[in-house]
């Protein structure tokens, strides 16, 4: 939401009356965290960092656009609603909610990426709203006529309350969200972030073990280039007496930056070849799957790679009981199809959360808590 | 819908409350039918078809997978409901349906099928239920990245409470439903079944003639490929005295397990080359495209093949005033235009039927009768 | 809507009962408008034009086709309503319209055009109603297996209320209101007809400027392919005392066909190559984009075409106070992006009337007054 907008009451054209304009009640915080982009090498802590990315700056409510906008209490806010939704979801059969009646979701996709867009569609539809919906804007949108992403936001805005916004550039979202009156939420922006997928990895630990502080983390696979456990290692920081274990084969391996952040905020990490040994020391594992669009031509380094750790039977057999293992799917076969049975396969249920961390987000966006 | 999740209640993570999971009174009996690319030649009984295709095992409830699944008086039930579903459609201006208020139906469409596609959405909303699209679920969602299909089903249940699945692979609807803990509509899965499309068809002979007891239907144009016509003469041999009509090109006649099956269940049938004989005696004359895709390079045997049953003013001519012409739609000139304005053309009343059928199961499979 | 659709009452199969296909209260007069594609230099006038185009005949009331199908009284009432609409759209959170509840809104598009689209479905959302989503009809339909229109048509009125047509080929939207029993709004068929662009075009002058008699309206760039300042200069010329400026490069100059016609209605116009001149004096100012794709491999042509006349700072200086800048966007550079925190820029006010407009019509189709 850009900031001239929540400044300037009242506003002609603006298409939310200003009584849902109100500020909702999560408390965000100015924060940093090292881009994933930004490179090994360097010691940088967090106050740092501000060269090698984007400072987030304070009064940014009302969207969602980077993982570490959120504050421990920001983030506890979001993690009791979207407890809260478990039973609007479920409730929902003859009786469904009007919590977002009237609201309109417009789901702006420049690249496409089903899962994500039917989880929010679904949330926003739970929840009584509405949506329109836009699979392939790239393509099918004046984008292919050259319009500036700033002046498709301006008209989108025109259409609906809330923006989401998936687009192939990192920082999109920023500049959509600087550009619009509604609140954009950030579904993924190129390299850059995807805040409620980590969002909802985060609650899934919280639902599945019980608790954040205190837990031990054995992140798995692809560590250089996913967005994905990158943002976790940021956002797991902010709890107490962590322990992270970096699993993953030597081309993907877990960059400086964040061992550099992880420092910083005296979370204890160290790396491991061994996945039998972490697996019987962790709360959760965190499996992730190689890209093999990140090796290019280097098919062979790719083909080492993805072999090294497999989540299977043997870690089921050493894991313990209460330990759960996650994956941000989708999987190929870096986790063998028999451990789906075992209770402690959560990634289905994490995929689920992704439902219940984005109602909670668009309640929160759209109506306040 | 997984066996599992019918057996073990109550159940963790499952997303439908079990009052939602009872039971629908549709009955269902164990069966078998020639696979549409069982071949011809041998003699096949249904009971000794099973090496040809996929045996169906009773207590598959909850799904909609194969037009054989249901026996005569399922079938009557499911066209009583299509029936009342007409009145429900006409009233909906201004007091719509909320039977399906609260649901949510995943239409998720690995080849397109936009006719399909709208009148199961549209069905949804009639009732007031709620629409998940997928319009190309093959290139645009995780399947691009190699995910299977049962992990894509075991997300997307999460977000739905009912999934419409066209797959390009046989058999994809049967793998999705013994995976999902949601009811599978099988909307079309490449050379196998399309069930909805075969009650639609069979429900429209009942609407337009009052009885499928006793009638004399005459299949004309590609009976070798079309799973339509080879769907319908399995359902239609499920009622007394009926006598069927094959007319078709010699290069994509009938296939010999079809017939074989038939002769099992005591139905009347021939073969004729005239097809103005065949439509003096018909109650319907059920007319398909020749389909240019299965002749390969060979477009001298297509172009040859899709001229010779014609259904157009001379066929009307002789064809009795209380008989119907129907089509699968889309047709090409198979049937001439001038035919439209005839009442006994029920080919758009037929595709209008498919929406009263899809009504029908929604609400048989979501609430029960 | 298919002219027998009115005539014969009770009809058979009709998707609508009879109380909701009475005639909206919008007045149409036949009339006529020389075709964007009629080529210039030959003198035509409104009476004469016939040959060059398709004559608007009586009665075609209940669909939205051609710009000119509106007189002057039709045009205030639907104005009237949009603005109605404004409130409607507002109010919508926590107590949304029930106003079209119940009505099924199909949109299909053979060509995207995703802000249209949009637009569309926004409109019937924020009037409570519902939306079948088809968004690249031409690829994923029947069509691309030789369907007729006119059959698909025939098919999608059975599962839907009003259909939304975006077609490739001038003239389908009219073969579509010819085929079908229920309404249809011509969102665009080709170089042909865009009708409520230009209605939404007429309707921001009056909302911006107060008034339409009298106005001072400033056309720029590219007039002879633009179909969107050729039926706005149709449009205006309803109205009183109208002056209008041609501004443009020689290479796309308007045509003779629409001077011809200002000529026949008393409009005062004439060209100018003085964009700065021209601000002075308008009360609107109606850029448009310069398509490249109209110049084929001739470059140098587009290049020097497009930079020619630029809406900037220097021209807001020039410009009164009260007047506007008006788009239909998308733009590329052809407005400078400064311009945009200016107040008389109009033009993200004028993409949002688009959804007003939009909301108005479906609401006289389907409801009336």
């Amino acid at each position: 939401m850009a900031a001239a907008a929540r400044a300037a009451l009242p506003r002609p054209h603006l298409p939310l009356p200003s009584s849902t304009l109100r500020t909702p009640s999560i408390s965000f915080t100015p924060s940093s965290v090292p881009g994933p982009r930004s490179g090994g090498g360097a010691a940088t802590t967090a106050a740092a960092a501000a060269p090698l990315h984007q400072q987030v700056t304070t009064g940014r409510l009302g969207d969602v656009i980077e993982a570490q906008q959120f504050d421990r209490a920001a983030l506890n806010e979001i993690f009791e609603v979207a407890r809260e939704m478990e039973a609007v979801e479920q409730g929902s059969h003859g009786a469904p909610s009007r919590v977002l009646e009237g609201f309109l979701m417009a789901t702006l996709f420049y690249e496409p990426s089903t899962r994500t867009r039917l989880s929010f569609e679904a949330a926003m539809r739970r929840l009584g709203g509405e949506v329109l919906t836009t699979e392939n804007a790239r393509e099918f949108s004046s984008a292919a006529k050259g319009e500036t992403l700033e002046d498709t936001i301006r008209t989108v805005e025109g259409y609906s309350d809330i923006i989401v916004l998936r687009h192939f550039e990192s920082g999109a979202a920023r500049r959509a969200a600087d550009t619009a009156n509604i609140p954009v939420i950030n579904a993924g922006d190129g390299p850059g972030q995807h805040p409620t997928q980590a969002l909802l990895d985060v609650y899934t630990i919280k639902r599945e073990i019980g608790t954040l502080d205190g837990i031990k983390l054995g992140l798995v696979g692809d560590l250089a280039n996913g967005r994905t456990v990158r943002s976790l290692a940021y956002l797991i920081a902010k709890y107490k007496d962590i322990k992270i274990y970096f699993v993953s084969p030597d081309v993907v391996k877990m960059k400086d930056d964040i061992k550099d952040y992880l420092n910083s905020q005296g979370v204890q990490w160290e790396e491991s070849s061994d996945l039998l040994e972490v697996a019987s020391k962790c709360d959760v594992i965190y499996q992730t799957r190689i890209q093999k669009e990140r090796f290019g031509e280097r098919i062979d380094l790719y083909e080492a790679a993805r072999g090294k750790y497999i989540v299977d039977k043997k870690v089921l057999d050493v894991l313990p009981k209460h330990a759960v293992i996650m994956h941000p799917l989708p999987r190929l076969d870096e986790i063998t199809v028999d451990v789906d049975s075992d209770p402690r396969a959560a990634y289905f249920r994490q995929a689920k959360n992704g439902l219940y961390i984005r109602m909670a987000l668009l309640k929160l966006l759209l109506v306040g808590h």
